[in-house]
């Protein structure tokens, strides 16, 4: 097999009559297939029963003194808040363990700026006839839709193989209303890329004119391995510390995707001055989050070798299916050069870029086949990707006999899409 | 015994020499008592034990369909919205079931519209100069703490023993600036009355000038009779509907006073329009809320029957605690007609009128004995109240032992504040 682009027109037409009865033969079968969100598969939930399952005599609902079954402790049992801690590298003190999700701190720090203004902030941004905010693309599409539901200006900046391309960023800091931000430093969702050192020490050291810039730092991938050991990551919170920025930045994470996605713990990281300022923001909207289960996944988590080990078992069941879908890509479209995509090592997803101007036609032959794959263009703000290039594969969900078979369908629908494109 | 009013200047001297060498009696025992907030006791807790540890074998986490331990189903399983349908008496179409507190979900509903607006504002509430909001007070502090952090002009309205005073209720809506009401319309916190038909139907049929008016219509004591049998109520829902102001109630509700306080399941309840707009806004903040516990509640209350039938368990043990402190401070204060309090039949407090001007000292006499009550005030808007006379008494939390002495305490600093009152 040759690449495309070095096919004689026959070549192509006897290619595009062989793909085309391909995908007709796919569309045949009536599919039903998803590969759209990352979401974990049963087996994955499995890996949690204990979670689900475990007996707690009375007694042991007293926690550092608290009783995990009443009202109290806005910010978490100090056994959860020293879990996440040892997790991100950071200090208790810096930690507030919320409910079941981490885009709903998110959203409710973002929020907080809009109602109530940072702790630097001179006006809330409900008050502001702008803000605008950095989104490095491809990213995470429900990070772009917090942006869109409050009418932010979204500033796509390229996505490098480090990080975000630092020189754009750099350009944009210094216009007073770019107000922060999205970050998903390692095995970023969807290019699987984790940031360079020298760009999270660039971004630490940022001097943006918005002296609330709010660095939205979504570590969801923290301990995400799917191949290889544990990749210890730089400490956010003390970096933008030593460069002055200790206010600059919020850490998230979350058990979804370590537990149980939805019923799991989320926490932000923060300054110790923004804690005690945000503390009492959050004192008005709660009395404390479900501390019931932040004691069982302490119970089941134990400490950071205890998650670290709990990851080791997801890795197995992420990789098989990861490399299912890179081996036939590696198969069906490498030869052919007409899509890019790297294997990662952890994270969720794998992020193909098909030809230009061809991905909304993947999705939509994906989807007449029967196969939901993440709207095309989900990746980029205001869903524009502007060489309708970008693709996520979310693998995990289907079991491995179907994502085989949905990733065969998007072979074809990749090639399709290609050769009608060469033709015209 | 005789009443102080009736009292010579002699009496009223002997009496108040023998009660200050009581106070300094409860003062040398170092006391260190709390009857601060309405937090469940231990033996409460403990009825729902089987929350913590049922164990659910892996296929039972599949709920009409769906996964109960994966992401998705935003408004909350359908068993737990039919379970909180059954209990509110509305349509399971109503409800959305959100985490863990119905305080969050208030908190959060003002915050969309502020944000956002609600479904029929011109405007998001930030975008307005003014916004002011009725307090029926005595109310519940937390409440009143949400209308303070957003900068809400609060507006006390009386409280009557059938609820909010209409007359002052209608005097004020015509001012488009008045834009919501609170209301907790059984056993309310702190008076323990339940509002009366002609109220609900007065409310139900307001006209306000504000078209998004909100009624925050906080149901958090529905099926919580101590005293007899469960005291049915109007679904406020379709009251509201047939004065054609479907749009303009949200209930709320949760079953932190039925399991777990802060680890139970909350759920707000609202016309269709309503829940069509808000599950579209929310839908930016969360993928979903803990479907896990919405299934442990599911599986251990059932029914509306199987509700009421656990919380005749709670009545057991707070009839015991309420009747404790009415028994004192019938045998200690009534006689002298010093204060004014109502024995309650449900809810979690009895609420004090001390002689005006004295709830203050009562509290700092109290404090100054070992015994923390519920700061003085705290039950009006910005914790002013003009009458100085609210006492609000949550038995629920301390053991027998404890209450008692801690309302013995309550009886002498009581006495001892009307007599100094009195020889001024």
């Amino acid at each position: 097999m040759k690449e495309l682009c070095a096919m004689s027109r026959n070549e192509l037409s006897a290619l595009y009559e062989q793909t085309l009865a391909e995908y007709k033969r796919c569309q045949s079968l009536g599919l039903k297939l998803d590969m759209s969100r990352g979401k974990p598969s049963k087996a994955q939930l499995d890996l949690s029963a204990e979670l689900a399952n475990m007996v707690i005599p009375p007694e042991a609902f007293i926690s550092d003194g608290i009783e995990a079954r009443n009202y109290g402790k806005l910010d978490g049992l100090d056994a959860c808040k020293k879990l996440f801690a040892d997790i991100l590298g950071v200090r208790p003190g810096q930690i507030f363990c919320g409910g079941n999700s981490s885009l709903t701190l998110m959203y409710d720090t973002i929020t907080k700026a809009y109602t109530h203004g940072m702790l630097h902030s001179d006006l809330p941004w409900s008050k502001l006839d702008k803000v605008k905010f950095l989104c490095p693309s491809p990213g995470y599409d429900r990070h772009f839709a917090i942006c869109q539901t409050y009418g932010m200006e979204m500033i796509p900046v390229p996505m490098t193989d480090e990080g975000p391309d630092m020189n754009v960023v750099m350009s944009y800091i210094a216009d007073p209303a770019v107000k922060g931000m999205w970050c998903v430093p390692k095995y970023s969702n969807p290019t699987g890329i984790t940031y360079s050192d020298e760009t999270i020490h660039s971004i630490a050291s940022m001097k943006p004119a918005a002296k609330d810039f709010l660095l939205m730092w979504d570590n969801a991938y923290c301990i995400h391995e799917f191949e290889g050991d544990f990749v210890p990551f730089i400490d956010i919170l003390s970096e933008c510390e030593r460069y002055g920025n200790a206010d600059m930045v919020f850490e998230f994470t979350s058990t979804s995707k370590v537990t149980f996605p939805g019923a799991g713990v989320a926490c932000f990281a923060c300054s110790e001055d923004n804690m005690t300022y945000m503390k009492k923001l959050i004192s008005a909207q709660s009395i404390s989050y479900d501390k019931v289960n932040q004691l069982r996944h302490v119970l089941l988590l134990k400490d950071r070798e205890g998650a670290l080990a709990h990851m080791r078992k997801h890795a197995r069941i992420m990789s098989e299916k990861v490399n299912a879908v890179i081996e036939l890509l590696d198969e069906h479209i490498k030869p052919l050069g007409i899509a890019e995509y790297k294997k990662p090592t952890g994270g969720y997803f794998i992020s193909l870029n098909v030809m230009p101007g061809c991905a909304k036609k993947v999705f939509t032959l994906m989807k007449e086949a029967g196969v939901v794959m993440t709207t095309a263009g989900a990746t980029f703000p205001y869903g524009n990707d502007p060489q309708d290039s970008n693709l996520r594969i979310a693998p995990s969900y289907p079991p491995i006999d179907e994502l085989r078979m949905a990733t065969q369908v998007l072979c074809t629908c990749v090639k399709l899409a290609a050769l009608e494109k060469l033709a015209n």
